[in-house]
């Protein structure tokens, strides 16, 4: 039906977990996602790698997307192999093994009132 | 007056219509809306193939763009083939037979005030 | 000092000033700025042309920016050729004779806290 | 473990710190934040030259991202050669000696409630 779209290296600049919330769990959790889009037929596997301002990178955190699926990943779930901790500076690279579309959005609840922001990825 | 400008495929991974709303209906409805602008002198035809976390796609929906004009589309208001659910993660492939140019926003009155979120697609 | 940077053609798909405001004015004053950045060592002239779901275009639209110098134009105080009449849908075409960055940035205070949005341009 | 990634010239056209600000600070303070990821083996070097809307640019701000880092550097901070004014238009153009990754956000507490807005940089 569609068309295969997207790359294979993907780069964010600002991820940042907001450190505290309001409001009603889990949607109005303060959260980072990484949205990844797979319009490929085949399965694609992703490898994170996290790096922060002050410390070696971690990482690979590895995620597959399903043939003609979409994984919205939350940076807070991510635990292998290891927490990335809220209230941190970090950026991520994402790379995987077919062309996949890559976005990442933050709520942030800190405040009563949600915030939102989102980005495409810088794609190589 | 104006020279045609933009791409035949985009692609928007992180697609999610907020399950409620605060605020007076239809400006401040929970929404996303799908910004397409054509600046060329005939009419672009677009289908938009919408993906899931753990279903089939759908689509392709079938949306026209005169000659000049831009349609803000609210994905809320898309029914054939069928409703796209409020409160789940989806991702969006939207292709045209001329260059478009594509860009995605999000309304969020989950909370009393709204929040807003844009990106300009990914464009093949 | 620094380099020219940029593109001549920039395409921004989600135009809407929104229709009414809370808060100080001229800050929080629901508004659309277009910001345009020369970076180069002469002057840039730009057109906007202004598309809608159902008339024809508006503009050119005409601004200059000084070599070295920034921009950002309110399409609230666009009036000539005409006005863009808040809460329409609406996107811009910015053609320039040099290269330049284009980036639009929305603020929403319909609600009585501000929401903001912004996009760089697409570039041909 | 990952492969560099990015571009060596970075624009970002709408730059403005809020004047004022509500809420807990440093977290709730208005700002903005030059995010810059080095995924390189390597240290960048990076010069940002700030543009407005009538005087010369200021600049070079030099700033180090060691090897395989992320720094996040509020413009609020910056102060060599001078301090960028609040409530100011501005541009930047961010300059690395190696490929590097270059996104800018901006908190906006101006309102009780905060608003967030990030874009990548306009990569040449």
């Amino acid at each position: 039906m569609a068309q295969a779209i997207g790359r294979r290296s993907w780069a964010i600049a600002d991820g940042h977990i907001p450190a505290w919330s309001h409001g009603p769990e889990p949607q109005m959790t303060s959260h980072e996602a990484l949205c990844v889009l797979n319009t490929s037929d085949s399965e694609a596997h992703v490898s994170i790698t996290v790096f922060f301002t002050d410390r070696e990178p971690i990482g690979p955190y590895r995620v597959s997307i399903p043939a003609q699926r979409t994984r919205h990943i939350r940076y807070n779930d991510l635990d292998d192999p290891q927490r990335i901790p809220p209230g941190v500076d970090y950026s991520a690279l994402v790379q995987s093994d077919i062309p996949v579309v890559v976005q990442h959005t933050r709520l942030d609840s800190r405040q009563s009132e949600n915030a939102l922001v989102s980005v495409m990825g810088f794609a190589e």
